[in-house]
Protein backbone atom coordinates (compact mmCIF):
# COMPACT_ATOMS: atom_id res chain seq x y z
CA UNK A 1 0.00 0.00 0.00
CA UNK A 2 1.26 3.44 -1.28
CA UNK A 3 0.19 6.15 0.70
CA UNK A 4 0.23 10.05 0.38
CA UNK A 5 0.07 12.31 3.11
CA UNK A 6 -0.95 15.81 2.24
CA UNK A 7 -0.51 18.39 4.61
CA UNK A 8 3.13 18.70 6.40
CA UNK A 9 2.37 21.09 9.36
CA UNK A 10 3.20 19.07 12.54
CA UNK A 11 1.01 16.55 12.71
CA UNK A 12 0.99 15.93 8.66
CA UNK A 13 5.02 15.49 9.76
CA UNK A 14 4.74 13.10 13.05
CA UNK A 15 1.30 10.85 10.62
CA UNK A 16 4.31 10.81 7.69
CA UNK A 17 6.84 9.94 10.18
CA UNK A 18 5.10 7.33 12.03
CA UNK A 19 4.04 5.68 8.04
CA UNK A 20 7.56 5.62 6.89
CA UNK A 21 8.95 4.29 9.98
CA UNK A 22 6.60 1.37 10.12
CA UNK A 23 8.02 0.70 6.49
CA UNK A 24 5.29 1.75 4.41
CA UNK A 25 5.60 3.45 1.28
CA UNK A 26 4.80 7.18 2.01
CA UNK A 27 4.68 10.51 -0.68
CA UNK A 28 3.86 13.87 1.02
CA UNK A 29 2.87 17.21 -0.77
CA UNK A 30 3.04 20.56 1.26
CA UNK A 31 2.20 23.96 0.04
CA UNK A 32 5.49 25.47 1.11
CA UNK A 33 7.51 22.00 -0.10
CA UNK A 34 10.58 23.42 2.03
CA UNK A 35 8.46 22.64 5.21
CA UNK A 36 8.52 18.69 3.75
CA UNK A 37 11.86 18.53 3.25
CA UNK A 38 12.91 17.11 6.48
CA UNK A 39 11.09 13.75 5.70
CA UNK A 40 13.25 12.99 2.74
CA UNK A 41 15.52 11.86 5.84
CA UNK A 42 13.41 9.19 7.49
CA UNK A 43 12.91 7.67 3.27
CA UNK A 44 9.73 9.83 2.51
CA UNK A 45 9.62 10.63 -1.18
CA UNK A 46 8.79 14.63 -0.78
CA UNK A 47 6.22 15.89 -4.21
CA UNK A 48 5.78 19.65 -4.98
CA UNK A 49 2.91 18.84 -7.30
CA UNK A 50 -0.45 17.63 -5.46
CA UNK A 51 -1.48 15.69 -9.11
CA UNK A 52 1.52 13.51 -8.82
CA UNK A 53 1.50 12.96 -5.30
CA UNK A 54 -2.31 11.53 -5.65
CA UNK A 55 -1.53 9.40 -8.63
CA UNK A 56 1.09 7.73 -6.48
CA UNK A 57 -1.34 7.06 -3.60
CA UNK A 58 -3.64 4.04 -2.54
CA UNK A 59 -4.26 6.02 -0.06
CA UNK A 60 -4.79 9.80 0.54
CA UNK A 61 -4.41 10.93 4.13
CA UNK A 62 -5.38 14.52 4.78
CA UNK A 63 -3.56 16.57 7.22
CA UNK A 64 -3.79 20.30 6.28
CA UNK A 65 -5.21 22.78 8.57
CA UNK A 66 -8.86 21.28 8.80
CA UNK A 67 -11.49 20.07 6.57
CA UNK A 68 -12.45 23.54 4.85
CA UNK A 69 -8.86 23.58 3.99
CA UNK A 70 -8.40 19.30 2.66
CA UNK A 71 -11.87 20.58 0.44
CA UNK A 72 -9.91 23.58 -0.97
CA UNK A 73 -6.99 21.80 -1.18
CA UNK A 74 -8.35 19.05 -2.83
CA UNK A 75 -10.67 21.48 -5.33
CA UNK A 76 -9.88 20.36 -9.07
CA UNK A 77 -8.31 16.87 -8.23
CA UNK A 78 -11.60 14.53 -7.01
CA UNK A 79 -11.23 12.83 -10.49
CA UNK A 80 -7.85 11.89 -9.48
CA UNK A 81 -9.26 10.25 -6.54
CA UNK A 82 -10.74 7.47 -8.42
CA UNK A 83 -10.84 4.23 -6.96
CA UNK A 84 -8.46 5.55 -3.76
CA UNK A 85 -9.44 5.74 -0.47
CA UNK A 86 -8.81 8.73 1.18
CA UNK A 87 -8.45 9.25 4.80
CA UNK A 88 -9.22 12.67 6.58
CA UNK A 89 -6.93 12.81 10.12
CA UNK A 90 -7.97 16.74 10.87
CA UNK A 91 -11.26 18.16 12.39
CA UNK A 92 -14.56 18.98 11.05
CA UNK A 93 -17.54 19.43 11.44
CA UNK A 94 -19.97 15.89 11.23
CA UNK A 95 -21.86 17.93 8.20
CA UNK A 96 -18.23 18.80 6.23
CA UNK A 97 -17.65 14.90 7.13
CA UNK A 98 -20.56 13.68 4.97
CA UNK A 99 -20.20 16.10 2.63
CA UNK A 100 -16.57 15.15 1.74
CA UNK A 101 -18.26 11.93 1.47
CA UNK A 102 -20.54 12.58 -1.10
CA UNK A 103 -18.49 14.43 -3.26
CA UNK A 104 -16.04 11.77 -3.50
CA UNK A 105 -18.68 8.83 -3.56
CA UNK A 106 -19.46 10.90 -7.23
CA UNK A 107 -15.92 10.02 -8.47
CA UNK A 108 -16.06 6.58 -6.91
CA UNK A 109 -13.36 7.14 -4.13
CA UNK A 110 -14.23 6.07 -0.11
CA UNK A 111 -14.02 8.44 2.37
CA UNK A 112 -12.97 7.23 6.32
CA UNK A 113 -13.48 10.39 8.40
CA UNK A 114 -10.76 10.90 11.29
CA UNK A 115 -10.39 12.57 14.58
CA UNK A 116 -6.98 12.61 16.58
CA UNK A 117 -7.52 12.43 20.05
CA UNK A 118 -3.76 13.25 21.27
CA UNK A 119 -1.17 15.53 20.45
CA UNK A 120 1.57 15.57 17.37
CA UNK A 121 4.10 14.22 20.01
CA UNK A 122 1.90 11.45 21.29
CA UNK A 123 1.59 10.01 17.40
CA UNK A 124 3.17 7.00 16.34
CA UNK A 125 2.52 5.30 20.75
CA UNK A 126 0.75 2.85 21.34
CA UNK A 127 -2.05 4.71 24.10
CA UNK A 128 -2.62 7.39 20.92
CA UNK A 129 -6.10 7.15 20.13
CA UNK A 130 -7.32 8.32 16.68
CA UNK A 131 -11.58 7.57 16.10
CA UNK A 132 -12.45 7.00 12.19
CA UNK A 133 -15.98 6.59 10.73
CA UNK A 134 -17.58 6.39 7.20
CA UNK A 135 -16.55 3.74 4.77
CA UNK A 136 -15.93 0.07 6.89
CA UNK A 137 -13.72 -1.28 3.56
CA UNK A 138 -11.42 1.51 4.08
CA UNK A 139 -11.02 0.76 7.98
CA UNK A 140 -10.78 -2.92 7.06
CA UNK A 141 -7.85 -2.50 4.40
CA UNK A 142 -5.97 0.66 5.96
CA UNK A 143 -6.15 -0.35 9.59
CA UNK A 144 -3.01 -1.63 10.18
CA UNK A 145 -1.61 1.70 8.89
CA UNK A 146 -3.84 3.78 11.27
CA UNK A 147 -3.12 1.89 14.08
CA UNK A 148 1.50 2.31 13.21
CA UNK A 149 -0.13 6.30 13.40
CA UNK A 150 -1.78 5.54 16.76
CA UNK A 151 -1.91 2.10 18.52
CA UNK A 152 -5.45 2.67 19.64
CA UNK A 153 -7.07 3.68 16.59
CA UNK A 154 -10.51 2.82 16.46
CA UNK A 155 -13.55 2.30 13.99
CA UNK A 156 -16.74 4.40 15.51
CA UNK A 157 -19.70 4.09 12.99
CA UNK A 158 -20.46 3.99 9.33
CA UNK A 159 -21.95 8.07 9.77
CA UNK A 160 -19.03 9.97 8.40
CA UNK A 161 -19.93 12.26 10.68
CA UNK A 162 -19.78 10.38 14.06
CA UNK A 163 -16.00 10.74 14.60
CA UNK A 164 -16.54 14.73 14.77
CA UNK A 165 -19.43 14.15 17.15
CA UNK A 166 -17.18 12.28 19.38
CA UNK A 167 -14.19 14.50 19.63
CA UNK A 168 -16.95 17.96 20.12
CA UNK A 169 -18.54 15.93 22.66
CA UNK A 170 -15.37 14.38 24.56
CA UNK A 171 -12.12 16.20 23.29
CA UNK A 172 -14.38 19.34 23.54
CA UNK A 173 -17.31 19.66 25.78
CA UNK A 174 -16.12 17.42 28.40
CA UNK A 175 -12.18 17.09 27.87
CA UNK A 176 -11.48 20.91 27.19
CA UNK A 177 -14.61 22.45 28.81
CA UNK A 178 -14.49 20.04 31.99
CA UNK A 179 -10.52 21.32 32.29
CA UNK A 180 -11.78 25.07 31.80
CA UNK A 181 -14.02 24.10 34.77
CA UNK A 182 -10.94 23.32 36.35
CA UNK A 183 -8.79 26.11 35.65
CA UNK A 184 -12.01 28.60 37.24
CA UNK A 185 -11.08 26.75 40.40
CA UNK A 186 -7.22 27.18 40.01
CA UNK A 187 -7.60 30.35 39.70
CA UNK A 188 -9.66 31.57 42.77
CA UNK A 189 -7.30 29.51 44.78
CA UNK A 190 -4.59 31.35 43.36
CA UNK A 191 -6.13 34.37 43.81
CA UNK A 192 -7.04 33.17 47.77
CA UNK A 193 -3.67 32.57 48.37
CA UNK A 194 -4.25 28.85 48.19
CA UNK A 195 -1.92 26.42 47.04
CA UNK A 196 -3.59 23.90 45.22
CA UNK A 197 -0.44 21.44 45.44
CA UNK A 198 -1.02 21.32 49.62
CA UNK A 199 -2.16 18.06 51.19
CA UNK A 200 -5.20 19.72 52.56
CA UNK A 201 -6.25 20.70 49.23
CA UNK A 202 -7.51 17.42 48.47
CA UNK A 203 -7.04 17.41 44.43
CA UNK A 204 -6.67 13.77 44.60
CA UNK A 205 -10.02 12.80 46.86
CA UNK A 206 -11.24 15.48 44.00
CA UNK A 207 -10.45 13.68 41.09
CA UNK A 208 -11.03 10.29 42.28
CA UNK A 209 -14.86 11.25 42.94
CA UNK A 210 -14.93 13.25 39.94
CA UNK A 211 -14.30 9.72 38.04
CA UNK A 212 -16.77 8.13 39.98
CA UNK A 213 -19.92 10.12 39.91
CA UNK A 214 -18.91 10.67 35.94
CA UNK A 215 -19.21 6.50 35.51
CA UNK A 216 -22.54 7.15 37.62
CA UNK A 217 -23.90 9.84 35.24
CA UNK A 218 -23.06 7.60 32.34
CA UNK A 219 -25.16 4.73 34.34
CA UNK A 220 -27.96 6.97 34.99
CA UNK A 221 -28.42 8.43 30.92
CA UNK A 222 -28.03 5.19 29.59
CA UNK A 223 -30.51 4.05 31.51
CA UNK A 224 -33.06 6.71 31.11
CA UNK A 225 -33.15 6.65 35.10
CA UNK A 226 -33.09 10.08 36.64
CA UNK A 227 -34.00 9.39 40.19
CA UNK A 228 -32.18 9.91 43.17
CA UNK A 229 -32.30 9.44 46.96
CA UNK A 230 -29.17 11.64 46.90
CA UNK A 231 -28.97 15.48 46.28
CA UNK A 232 -31.50 16.40 43.80
CA UNK A 233 -30.82 18.80 41.12
CA UNK A 234 -32.29 21.62 43.28
CA UNK A 235 -30.27 20.64 46.00
CA UNK A 236 -27.34 21.72 43.57
CA UNK A 237 -28.77 24.69 41.82
CA UNK A 238 -29.08 26.16 45.46
CA UNK A 239 -25.60 25.31 45.90
CA UNK A 240 -24.34 26.47 42.42
CA UNK A 241 -26.16 29.90 43.07
CA UNK A 242 -24.15 29.85 46.82
CA UNK A 243 -20.93 28.67 45.05
CA UNK A 244 -21.07 31.46 42.22
CA UNK A 245 -22.15 34.43 44.74
CA UNK A 246 -19.00 33.43 47.05
CA UNK A 247 -16.69 33.32 43.45
CA UNK A 248 -18.28 36.97 42.49
CA UNK A 249 -17.80 38.43 45.58
CA UNK A 250 -14.12 37.31 45.52
CA UNK A 251 -13.47 39.18 42.41
CA UNK A 252 -13.49 36.01 40.02
CA UNK A 253 -15.62 36.17 36.32
CA UNK A 254 -17.01 32.81 37.16
CA UNK A 255 -18.54 31.72 33.51
CA UNK A 256 -18.02 28.32 33.60
CA UNK A 257 -20.42 28.34 37.04
CA UNK A 258 -22.54 31.08 35.25
CA UNK A 259 -23.23 28.58 32.55
CA UNK A 260 -23.53 25.43 34.84
CA UNK A 261 -26.14 27.79 36.82
CA UNK A 262 -27.78 28.11 33.73
CA UNK A 263 -28.09 24.69 32.22
CA UNK A 264 -29.21 23.65 35.95
CA UNK A 265 -32.05 26.68 36.18
CA UNK A 266 -33.41 24.94 32.75
CA UNK A 267 -33.40 21.82 33.98
CA UNK A 268 -35.09 23.30 37.14
CA UNK A 269 -37.80 25.31 35.58
CA UNK A 270 -38.30 22.18 33.38
CA UNK A 271 -39.80 20.65 36.13
CA UNK A 272 -36.61 18.13 37.01
CA UNK A 273 -35.70 19.66 40.34
CA UNK A 274 -36.67 16.68 42.22
CA UNK A 275 -34.72 14.75 40.20
CA UNK A 276 -30.86 13.70 39.71
CA UNK A 277 -28.11 16.16 38.65
CA UNK A 278 -28.16 13.92 35.81
CA UNK A 279 -31.40 14.71 34.32
CA UNK A 280 -30.29 18.24 33.43
CA UNK A 281 -29.12 16.36 30.14
CA UNK A 282 -33.00 16.39 29.35
CA UNK A 283 -33.02 19.37 28.68
CA UNK A 284 -29.64 20.56 27.29
CA UNK A 285 -31.03 20.88 23.45
CA UNK A 286 -31.96 24.68 22.19
CA UNK A 287 -35.65 23.73 22.04
CA UNK A 288 -36.20 23.76 25.73
CA UNK A 289 -34.19 26.67 26.39
CA UNK A 290 -36.16 29.61 27.56
CA UNK A 291 -32.93 31.82 28.74
CA UNK A 292 -31.14 32.75 25.29
CA UNK B 1 -17.10 16.08 75.28
CA UNK B 2 -20.76 16.81 75.28
CA UNK B 3 -22.15 17.81 71.77
CA UNK B 4 -25.20 19.59 71.12
CA UNK B 5 -26.17 19.26 67.52
CA UNK B 6 -28.52 22.62 65.55
CA UNK B 7 -30.74 21.12 63.12
CA UNK B 8 -31.81 17.46 62.37
CA UNK B 9 -32.67 17.28 58.28
CA UNK B 10 -31.05 14.47 57.06
CA UNK B 11 -27.06 15.85 57.44
CA UNK B 12 -27.84 16.62 61.18
CA UNK B 13 -29.06 13.30 61.75
CA UNK B 14 -26.30 11.38 60.21
CA UNK B 15 -23.78 13.85 61.90
CA UNK B 16 -25.48 13.31 65.63
CA UNK B 17 -26.08 9.61 65.08
CA UNK B 18 -22.17 9.25 64.04
CA UNK B 19 -21.34 11.11 66.98
CA UNK B 20 -23.97 8.83 69.39
CA UNK B 21 -22.48 5.87 67.56
CA UNK B 22 -18.78 6.96 68.37
CA UNK B 23 -19.63 7.02 72.18
CA UNK B 24 -20.25 10.33 72.77
CA UNK B 25 -22.82 12.48 74.55
CA UNK B 26 -24.70 14.04 72.12
CA UNK B 27 -27.87 16.24 72.30
CA UNK B 28 -30.31 17.45 69.48
CA UNK B 29 -32.17 20.44 69.13
CA UNK B 30 -34.50 20.86 65.78
CA UNK B 31 -37.40 23.66 65.25
CA UNK B 32 -39.79 20.90 64.31
CA UNK B 33 -39.21 18.13 67.21
CA UNK B 34 -40.77 15.49 65.93
CA UNK B 35 -38.09 15.19 63.26
CA UNK B 36 -35.13 14.57 65.58
CA UNK B 37 -36.78 11.95 68.30
CA UNK B 38 -36.27 8.90 66.49
CA UNK B 39 -32.64 9.54 67.19
CA UNK B 40 -33.40 8.87 71.01
CA UNK B 41 -32.81 5.26 69.68
CA UNK B 42 -29.55 5.48 69.36
CA UNK B 43 -29.05 7.62 72.60
CA UNK B 44 -29.27 11.26 71.72
CA UNK B 45 -31.49 13.18 73.98
CA UNK B 46 -33.74 15.13 71.96
CA UNK B 47 -34.78 19.05 72.98
CA UNK B 48 -37.56 21.14 72.38
CA UNK B 49 -36.02 24.41 74.15
CA UNK B 50 -32.73 25.68 72.18
CA UNK B 51 -31.54 27.38 75.54
CA UNK B 52 -30.75 24.19 77.35
CA UNK B 53 -29.28 22.20 74.54
CA UNK B 54 -26.68 25.09 74.70
CA UNK B 55 -26.30 25.24 78.29
CA UNK B 56 -25.54 21.20 77.93
CA UNK B 57 -22.81 21.85 75.28
CA UNK B 58 -19.47 21.90 75.36
CA UNK B 59 -19.38 21.73 71.56
CA UNK B 60 -21.76 23.27 69.52
CA UNK B 61 -22.54 21.55 66.48
CA UNK B 62 -24.36 23.56 63.72
CA UNK B 63 -26.44 21.63 60.87
CA UNK B 64 -29.13 23.94 60.18
CA UNK B 65 -29.79 24.32 56.39
CA UNK B 66 -27.01 27.26 56.20
CA UNK B 67 -24.48 29.63 57.45
CA UNK B 68 -27.43 32.40 57.17
CA UNK B 69 -29.82 29.96 59.05
CA UNK B 70 -27.19 29.35 61.34
CA UNK B 71 -26.99 33.23 62.75
CA UNK B 72 -30.78 33.20 62.51
CA UNK B 73 -31.49 30.36 64.63
CA UNK B 74 -28.30 31.42 67.52
CA UNK B 75 -29.96 35.06 67.12
CA UNK B 76 -30.71 35.96 70.85
CA UNK B 77 -28.67 33.15 72.15
CA UNK B 78 -24.90 34.00 71.32
CA UNK B 79 -24.32 34.95 75.32
CA UNK B 80 -24.89 31.20 76.42
CA UNK B 81 -22.21 30.64 73.78
CA UNK B 82 -19.06 31.95 76.45
CA UNK B 83 -16.48 29.65 76.63
CA UNK B 84 -17.82 27.06 73.98
CA UNK B 85 -16.86 25.83 70.92
CA UNK B 86 -19.22 26.23 67.70
CA UNK B 87 -18.38 24.38 64.96
CA UNK B 88 -20.36 25.13 61.62
CA UNK B 89 -20.49 22.17 59.20
CA UNK B 90 -23.50 23.89 57.01
CA UNK B 91 -22.42 26.12 53.91
CA UNK B 92 -21.85 29.75 53.65
CA UNK B 93 -19.48 32.21 52.18
CA UNK B 94 -16.15 32.71 53.41
CA UNK B 95 -17.90 36.37 54.60
CA UNK B 96 -20.33 34.60 56.59
CA UNK B 97 -17.93 32.43 57.82
CA UNK B 98 -15.64 35.33 58.95
CA UNK B 99 -18.86 36.96 59.89
CA UNK B 100 -19.77 34.67 62.47
CA UNK B 101 -16.31 33.94 63.98
CA UNK B 102 -16.57 38.21 64.96
CA UNK B 103 -20.03 37.48 66.23
CA UNK B 104 -18.98 34.87 68.75
CA UNK B 105 -15.12 36.14 69.41
CA UNK B 106 -17.45 38.87 71.16
CA UNK B 107 -19.24 36.96 73.42
CA UNK B 108 -15.82 34.40 74.30
CA UNK B 109 -16.79 31.85 72.12
CA UNK B 110 -14.58 29.89 69.64
CA UNK B 111 -15.36 29.23 65.76
CA UNK B 112 -14.47 26.79 63.61
CA UNK B 113 -16.25 26.44 60.11
CA UNK B 114 -16.66 23.08 58.18
CA UNK B 115 -17.95 22.36 54.82
CA UNK B 116 -19.05 18.54 54.12
CA UNK B 117 -17.42 16.90 51.10
CA UNK B 118 -19.86 14.44 50.72
CA UNK B 119 -23.26 13.01 50.75
CA UNK B 120 -24.94 12.31 54.37
CA UNK B 121 -24.60 8.60 53.47
CA UNK B 122 -21.08 8.98 53.13
CA UNK B 123 -21.20 10.53 57.20
CA UNK B 124 -19.35 7.95 59.21
CA UNK B 125 -16.95 6.41 56.60
CA UNK B 126 -13.07 6.49 56.90
CA UNK B 127 -13.24 8.04 53.53
CA UNK B 128 -15.71 10.73 54.02
CA UNK B 129 -14.10 14.40 53.99
CA UNK B 130 -14.77 17.70 55.63
CA UNK B 131 -12.85 20.53 55.78
CA UNK B 132 -12.15 22.84 58.56
CA UNK B 133 -10.93 26.60 59.31
CA UNK B 134 -10.84 28.98 61.83
CA UNK B 135 -9.98 28.72 65.43
CA UNK B 136 -6.92 25.79 65.56
CA UNK B 137 -7.12 25.14 69.72
CA UNK B 138 -11.11 23.84 68.78
CA UNK B 139 -9.77 21.81 66.01
CA UNK B 140 -7.34 19.94 67.88
CA UNK B 141 -9.89 19.65 71.23
CA UNK B 142 -12.62 18.21 68.41
CA UNK B 143 -10.69 16.49 66.25
CA UNK B 144 -11.62 12.95 67.35
CA UNK B 145 -14.75 13.68 67.26
CA UNK B 146 -14.59 15.39 64.24
CA UNK B 147 -12.73 11.78 62.47
CA UNK B 148 -15.93 10.30 64.09
CA UNK B 149 -18.04 12.15 61.88
CA UNK B 150 -15.95 11.80 58.54
CA UNK B 151 -12.68 9.93 58.44
CA UNK B 152 -11.02 12.38 56.29
CA UNK B 153 -11.87 15.82 58.26
CA UNK B 154 -8.92 17.79 57.80
CA UNK B 155 -7.89 21.47 59.31
CA UNK B 156 -7.16 23.68 56.60
CA UNK B 157 -6.22 27.10 58.16
CA UNK B 158 -6.50 29.92 60.34
CA UNK B 159 -8.97 32.38 58.55
CA UNK B 160 -12.41 31.11 58.95
CA UNK B 161 -13.31 31.66 55.45
CA UNK B 162 -10.85 28.93 53.72
CA UNK B 163 -13.15 26.08 54.53
CA UNK B 164 -15.48 27.75 52.18
CA UNK B 165 -13.19 29.28 49.64
CA UNK B 166 -12.01 25.40 48.91
CA UNK B 167 -15.83 24.63 49.16
CA UNK B 168 -16.36 26.85 45.99
CA UNK B 169 -13.29 26.06 44.33
CA UNK B 170 -13.04 22.16 44.57
CA UNK B 171 -17.05 21.06 45.40
CA UNK B 172 -18.60 23.54 42.82
CA UNK B 173 -16.26 25.13 40.21
CA UNK B 174 -14.20 21.84 39.73
CA UNK B 175 -16.64 19.09 40.56
CA UNK B 176 -19.93 20.67 39.95
CA UNK B 177 -19.51 22.96 36.84
CA UNK B 178 -16.93 19.63 35.16
CA UNK B 179 -19.65 17.14 36.11
CA UNK B 180 -21.96 20.08 34.21
CA UNK B 181 -19.72 19.99 30.63
CA UNK B 182 -19.41 16.17 31.34
CA UNK B 183 -22.98 16.39 31.27
CA UNK B 184 -23.32 18.60 27.79
CA UNK B 185 -21.16 15.77 26.39
CA UNK B 186 -23.48 12.88 27.39
CA UNK B 187 -26.46 15.33 26.17
CA UNK B 188 -25.45 15.30 22.62
CA UNK B 189 -24.07 12.12 22.79
CA UNK B 190 -27.75 11.24 23.50
CA UNK B 191 -29.50 13.07 20.92
CA UNK B 192 -26.92 11.81 18.43
CA UNK B 193 -27.74 8.12 19.17
CA UNK B 194 -24.09 7.11 20.49
CA UNK B 195 -24.68 5.06 23.50
CA UNK B 196 -21.73 6.47 25.77
CA UNK B 197 -21.26 2.80 27.57
CA UNK B 198 -19.74 1.58 24.27
CA UNK B 199 -16.22 0.70 24.12
CA UNK B 200 -15.42 2.99 21.23
CA UNK B 201 -16.41 5.96 22.78
CA UNK B 202 -13.43 5.06 24.87
CA UNK B 203 -14.78 7.14 28.25
CA UNK B 204 -12.18 5.17 30.14
CA UNK B 205 -9.40 6.75 28.25
CA UNK B 206 -10.82 10.47 28.25
CA UNK B 207 -11.31 10.09 32.26
CA UNK B 208 -7.39 8.78 32.30
CA UNK B 209 -6.04 11.90 30.43
CA UNK B 210 -8.35 14.14 31.95
CA UNK B 211 -6.73 13.38 35.19
CA UNK B 212 -3.17 13.30 33.98
CA UNK B 213 -3.75 16.67 32.38
CA UNK B 214 -5.24 18.86 35.42
CA UNK B 215 -2.60 17.74 37.50
CA UNK B 216 -0.43 19.18 35.07
CA UNK B 217 -2.46 22.19 34.53
CA UNK B 218 -1.86 22.49 38.51
CA UNK B 219 1.94 22.12 37.94
CA UNK B 220 2.22 25.10 35.19
CA UNK B 221 -0.03 26.92 37.83
CA UNK B 222 1.65 26.23 40.85
CA UNK B 223 5.05 26.89 39.04
CA UNK B 224 3.97 30.34 37.09
CA UNK B 225 5.31 28.66 33.79
CA UNK B 226 2.95 28.92 31.11
CA UNK B 227 4.96 28.09 28.59
CA UNK B 228 4.01 25.33 25.63
CA UNK B 229 5.51 22.96 23.46
CA UNK B 230 2.27 21.18 22.26
CA UNK B 231 -0.87 23.31 21.39
CA UNK B 232 -1.04 27.04 22.70
CA UNK B 233 -4.47 28.98 24.02
CA UNK B 234 -4.72 29.87 20.57
CA UNK B 235 -5.03 26.33 19.30
CA UNK B 236 -7.69 25.22 21.85
CA UNK B 237 -9.52 28.16 21.13
CA UNK B 238 -10.02 28.10 17.65
CA UNK B 239 -11.04 23.63 18.28
CA UNK B 240 -13.14 25.20 20.79
CA UNK B 241 -14.94 27.86 18.27
CA UNK B 242 -15.30 24.57 16.07
CA UNK B 243 -16.93 22.37 18.81
CA UNK B 244 -19.02 25.01 19.49
CA UNK B 245 -20.01 25.35 16.31
CA UNK B 246 -20.81 21.19 15.95
CA UNK B 247 -22.89 21.52 18.74
CA UNK B 248 -24.99 24.54 17.76
CA UNK B 249 -25.71 22.43 14.58
CA UNK B 250 -26.73 19.57 16.20
CA UNK B 251 -29.17 21.67 18.15
CA UNK B 252 -27.48 21.74 21.42
CA UNK B 253 -27.35 24.55 23.65
CA UNK B 254 -23.44 24.13 24.68
CA UNK B 255 -24.08 26.54 27.26
CA UNK B 256 -20.40 25.68 29.24
CA UNK B 257 -19.00 25.25 25.84
CA UNK B 258 -19.68 28.78 25.29
CA UNK B 259 -18.32 30.14 28.73
CA UNK B 260 -15.14 27.59 28.09
CA UNK B 261 -14.95 29.68 24.65
CA UNK B 262 -15.26 33.36 26.93
CA UNK B 263 -12.91 32.51 28.99
CA UNK B 264 -10.01 31.47 26.51
CA UNK B 265 -11.10 34.51 24.18
CA UNK B 266 -10.75 36.40 27.23
CA UNK B 267 -7.18 34.98 27.86
CA UNK B 268 -6.80 35.26 24.19
CA UNK B 269 -7.19 39.32 23.63
CA UNK B 270 -5.09 39.71 26.92
CA UNK B 271 -2.29 38.64 24.39
CA UNK B 272 -1.79 35.02 26.16
CA UNK B 273 -2.45 33.33 22.83
CA UNK B 274 0.89 31.39 22.43
CA UNK B 275 0.82 30.70 25.93
CA UNK B 276 -0.46 27.23 27.49
CA UNK B 277 -4.27 26.44 28.04
CA UNK B 278 -3.34 27.04 31.89
CA UNK B 279 -2.88 30.52 31.60
CA UNK B 280 -6.39 31.30 31.11
CA UNK B 281 -6.50 31.72 35.19
CA UNK B 282 -4.45 34.80 34.44
CA UNK B 283 -7.35 36.00 33.18
CA UNK B 284 -10.30 35.16 35.37
CA UNK B 285 -10.75 37.59 38.01
CA UNK B 286 -13.59 40.27 36.94
CA UNK B 287 -11.21 43.23 36.23
CA UNK B 288 -9.75 41.82 33.31
CA UNK B 289 -12.87 40.40 31.27
CA UNK B 290 -14.25 42.93 28.57
CA UNK B 291 -17.00 40.50 27.26
CA UNK B 292 -19.71 40.91 30.19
Amino acid sequence: MRYSVLGTGLMGTAVAHALAKSGRDTAVWNRTISRAEPLTKVGVSVHADIGSVLDAADAVVLTVLDLDSALETLDGHFAALEDKAVINLMSGTPALAREMAQRLEKVGARYLDGTIQCYPSDIGAAEALINLSGDRAVWDAHKDALVAVAGRSTYVGEDPGAASILDAALAGTFYTAGLGAFCEALAFLRDSNIDPTRPEVALDYWLDLFRAQAMQLVDCVAKEDFATSEATLAVYLAAVRQWRDTMLAAGQRGSIMAAAQQNLETADAAGYGSSSFAAQVLTMSSPVNSFD
